[in-house]
């Protein structure tokens, strides 16, 4: 017998009451019932998002939420300029030139965040109808300076929109859409909302709103305008994924429980714990710069196939984590810790980690690396 | 103390197998489990849909599926013939529309099936690219004669591409898409495959997959070359929604163990009993030619006003059943008969549409609906 724990950057693990929402039986969403649930949901988006304005629900996975952004705010031949320091930078590429938008595209190194400088020389440079970049790179664990961002832009190019991808880092850490100013902010359900993949959520601002009926992109099922409609009376235009929504509003009001202060510390403390487990046992953190709390990169230590190391975490520990993604496939593994993960959590992903490490031929002194992060938790 | 039924067109009652798998603990999809469950959809979902070729799994609900047609199969300026006999015809258009394919409508009175001399006219008269229409249009009940429009098209306009909406179809009724020749075809979870809204599954014919090489329609999240090529290797290009695919796995082998033979004669039974019932009540069917075995849709008695029907049902019986859409929001009511649906369920519907109707003035024998039902289901 071995217990399976899920510790990727995403799927991340489900709370019991959250599954049991979504395993009641079916009821039509063209219903009362579904418009009274969906408003509480409304709500409770609202509140993740610390934002005053709708919050869009989408069906389908996070991808989609990030095509609905180009689709509804840009148009062809317009110019974008990418922020690309990693997978997912290079996603926000591959969508604008699935429409025709014209990508400049701002390298980092995978592992660094964004330098504000290089950003705005950039801006100079060309005009630019957005930014897009990622709040926290999931491939890398970097984290982007977006309040930063933002600040750069608004001295710098103020018509030019912020798009963010913060998939992996709201719910995870503070991410403040009207306060920063940004423009388009998209998560997705299987990450800190804690439930199965399926849903995306877009928030806009005024601005973004405003680009929307400029764009000359083609967008139908992504129409957020449509959306925005339907879902100011509490109704969706496209049938809505009824389970996973009955499963959102158990997710959200799990965290309004926990309330978002705490949820962005209990983050962090992961992180940090996960961090010092690491090094304790020698091994170098991937992320340089800022590091996102939602996961924990590592290199791949010398002499290792990196692949090894999650497939044996997961068989002989039950333990899921992931390997890099592209070319960093078999240079770093990625400990994921954001969502329904809480210190145990932390521990077993550690426990399992020292002994595949060991296994695997790594010199370390036995229980280095748990006893760091047991004294890092209660620190 | 009352019990709920959920006697719509879609969605459909899920089955306890089926929420169970749904709720079991998450896990990752880029795992040789999830690639294992999906190899088993795979090959279930080419069994039902009576094919030899893939069908491509989204994350989405019905609409994102005919968009995926619509972005993939057409070009920018290019025609399509779009058949529309009531609002799931409407949608066709405005994806086309949307996308800036060029729409010559075929209309049919709603309730009517298409007659294919008008349509072979059409397509000798304009040279279309596509033609886009339901194999049953949701909105009337009407099914329309999909052989016979493939066998017109290959008369008179060999090169032109049938693509069919059988989001009520397919699992209801055979629809043979490889024996009768069509190009693309396009289905939805909440349906005959009894799980919640947030799956869309489409099927392309040979030439179908060669029109998508032409497309210069951008599509990125719902593009199928892209996602063929990944879930030929038993995975999805984005994240897949792992439990409501979970619950696929279950949901197809219950289908499988039934055989498609009893499930479309199941459903016809539930159909001919559904509308004896109604017509032994002294009302009309609203739908003329083909029915479709999915749901029956009936015309609102004189001196009642439509809504109330489905309201009454719902806040005295429990029973959901499903108004008209559009401009037959008051002038029909439809009642859904698919998917996890028996005889039953039909009995239950009957009982609380009788009542309903007595309360709301309507003058028959007590019973005598019920009577018609059961008489018909013990033929």
């Amino acid at each position: 017998m071995k217990k399976n724990h899920l510790l990727a950057p995403g799927p991340t693990p489900v709370p019991q009451p959250v599954l049991e929402a979504m395993a009641k039986p079916l009821f039509h969403h063209r219903t009362s019932e579904f418009e009274s649930h969906f408003a509480d949901i409304r709500d409770g988006l609202e509140w993740l998002y610390q934002v005053n304005s709708d919050v869009i629900s989408l069906a389908s996975s996070g991808t989609g939420g990030m095509e609905a952004c180009v689709s509804n705010l840009l148009s062809v031949g317009e110019k974008a300029l990418v922020v690309e320091g990693g997978k997912f930078g290079e996603r926000w590429s591959e969508i604008c030139r699935a429409y025709g938008v014209i990508t400049d595209v701002l390298t980092v190194t995978p592992g660094h965040s964004v330098n504000i400088t290089d950003l705005e020389a950039k801006l100079i440079e060309g005009k630019f109808s957005a930014v897009l970049i990622q709040a926290s790179e999931t491939s890398t664990g970097s984290k982007h300076d977006i309040e930063g961002v933002s600040q750069a832009i608004k001295k710098v190019s103020p018509d030019t929109l912020l798009v963010v991808d913060a998939i992996t880092a709201l719910g995870v850490y503070d991410v403040q859409p009207e306060n920063w100013g940004l423009d388009a902010v998209v998560t997705g359900s299987q990450k800190a909302l804690m439930l199965p993949p399926g849903l995306a959520f877009v928030w806009l601002s005024e601005n973004a709103w405003k680009r929307t009926e400029k764009s000359n992109c083609p967008s139908y099922y992504f129409n957020l305008e449509i959306e925005r409609k339907s879902q100011k009376k509490n109704t969706t235009a496209w049938t809505p994924a009824i389970s996973l929504m009955m499963g959102l509003k158990v997710a959200l009001s799990i965290m309004q429980e926990e309330g978002l202060e705490n949820i962005y510390k209990r983050h962090a403390k992961l992180s940090t714990s996960t961090r010092e487990a690491i090094e304790s046992m020698g091994l170098n953190i991937f992320t340089k710069d800022l590091i996102a709390e939602c996961l924990t990169a590592v290199e791949v230590p010398q002499g290792i196939n990196g692949k090894d190391i999650p497939k044996k975490m997961q068989s002989d520990c039950g333990v899921t984590i992931a390997g890099g993604q592209g070319e960093l496939s078999d240079k770093i593994f990625r400990i994921g810790h954001l969502g329904y993960v809480d210190g145990d959590d932390v521990l077993v992903a550690v426990s399992a980690l020292e002994k595949t490490l060991l296994e695997l031929g790594c010199k370390f002194e036995k229980s280095v690396g748990i006893a760091a992060a047991q004294r890092s938790l209660l620190a």
